[in-house]
């Protein structure tokens, strides 16, 4: 029988906060799919997964060409597929972790469109979104009533991180970092700055957590999210 | 010993999308709190919830004013905070159910505000929320790259639904219901019906999905989210 292929979120980063859908899909893995230049990311996602997994389990390392380059990289991209295929084939439960939700921001996307097409059985397991982790940590609700919430790649254009700031009346900036300076200016042009909140580095040993995004003046860890509101 | 106050998010409605962390706070719970007009939405996150129950668990009924009275009916408000602390004195955990995540459009929202300044401890565990789970399912991506998503109720103002369509790449559209063919109408003249798809009532036995929004003549049923994305 063919294996199934499945893209697992394991959550924002706390092994508690995986669920049992994923744990369940976890025991009856064969193989883990990872990223070769194996990001903080990728590790942090099996370190997790880690205690579900059959004591024999696989690592079957690929070289994913930044994703931008996704139309670009042909190449690479096929013979991934068809290293994931020959596995299926053989029997084997072939799995892609992510950290967070798998639909939301992730490799696995691509992973996914690879496969979609050919005879597999992919099955996506939801995940809890970092966001969703990092208000209920801080108590900080992330949005109520009829508001609406928008959640923004800092590493956006200037102009269409302006325009979602506009319509929106919460907001969750992800990947701050090195246009923090222009992003705070963003946010303060767009009442946005007085009930800011930003997270570095969250549920890591080193994680800070400053409630007054103005008077920082280092430029933040890659790891940071602000998550902000107009209305107090 | 004073007991602690916990908002848990049960997720979007499968029970085995529960965290452990979730389990292991419902486990220690004495005492839910439970909207008395209860809505189908809170007797699910109960089910959900009950197999990790202690066997004499209570269900304390309470009255919530609806939510956008919130500041007009402080006397009910303060009853409920009133009866929480009682419990939470005698020593009893307690705890407020929330379908999908805690800090993201609930009703639990409101209970922390009236008690986090009190002398309580409160612990609040994220959830997957609904949109996650519908986009697993129907292996649908939510975004990818430096897109911007927005998370839109459909109750919201047809000029601040018009904003977030124009300043996203991809939306989450919640409650559509009775302005359904309006917002279909936005939908198409921002470039955003074509890829597009409904479900109504996720997870429940009479589920549906519609990938041609364009053709759905009925007003759809209450529990509808469009997710949808500009690029194919």
């Amino acid at each position: 029988m063919k294996g199934i292929f499945y893209g697992i979120g394991v959550g924002p980063g706390a092994p508690d906060l995986l669920t049992l859908k994923a744990i369940k899909a976890l025991e009856s893995v064969d193989v883990i799919i990872a990223p070769k230049t194996e990001k903080k990311d990728g590790s942090v996602a099996l370190s997790i997964a880690y205690p579900h997994l059959k004591k024999d389990f696989e690592i079957v390392h690929q070289v994913f060409p930044m994703v931008k380059d996704f139309a670009s990289s042909p190449e690479s991209w096929k013979k991934n597929k068809e290293q994931i295929l020959k596995l299926l084939e053989s029997g084997k439960n072939v799995a892609f972790l992510t950290l967070g939700d798998p639909m939301f921001y992730s490799t696995y996307i691509y992973i996914y469109r690879l496969l979609r097409d050919e005879d597999v059985e992919i099955r996506t397991i939801p995940g809890v979104p970092a966001f969703c982790a990092i208000a209920s940590k801080l108590q900080y609700p992330l949005v109520e009533g009829d508001d609406i919430i928008s959640i923004v790649p800092a590493t956006a254009s200037p102009e269409k991180i302006e325009a979602a700031l506009s319509a929106s009346d919460n907001v969750v900036l992800m990947k701050v970092y090195r246009n923090f300076s222009e992003v705070v200016h963003m946010l303060k042009e767009k009442n946005l700055a007085k009930n800011a909140v930003m997270v570095s580095r969250c549920g890591l040993p080193d994680e800070t957590v400053n409630e007054d995004i103005e008077s920082i003046e280092q430029m933040p860890n890659y790891l940071s999210t602000i998550l902000t509101r107009r209305r107090k």
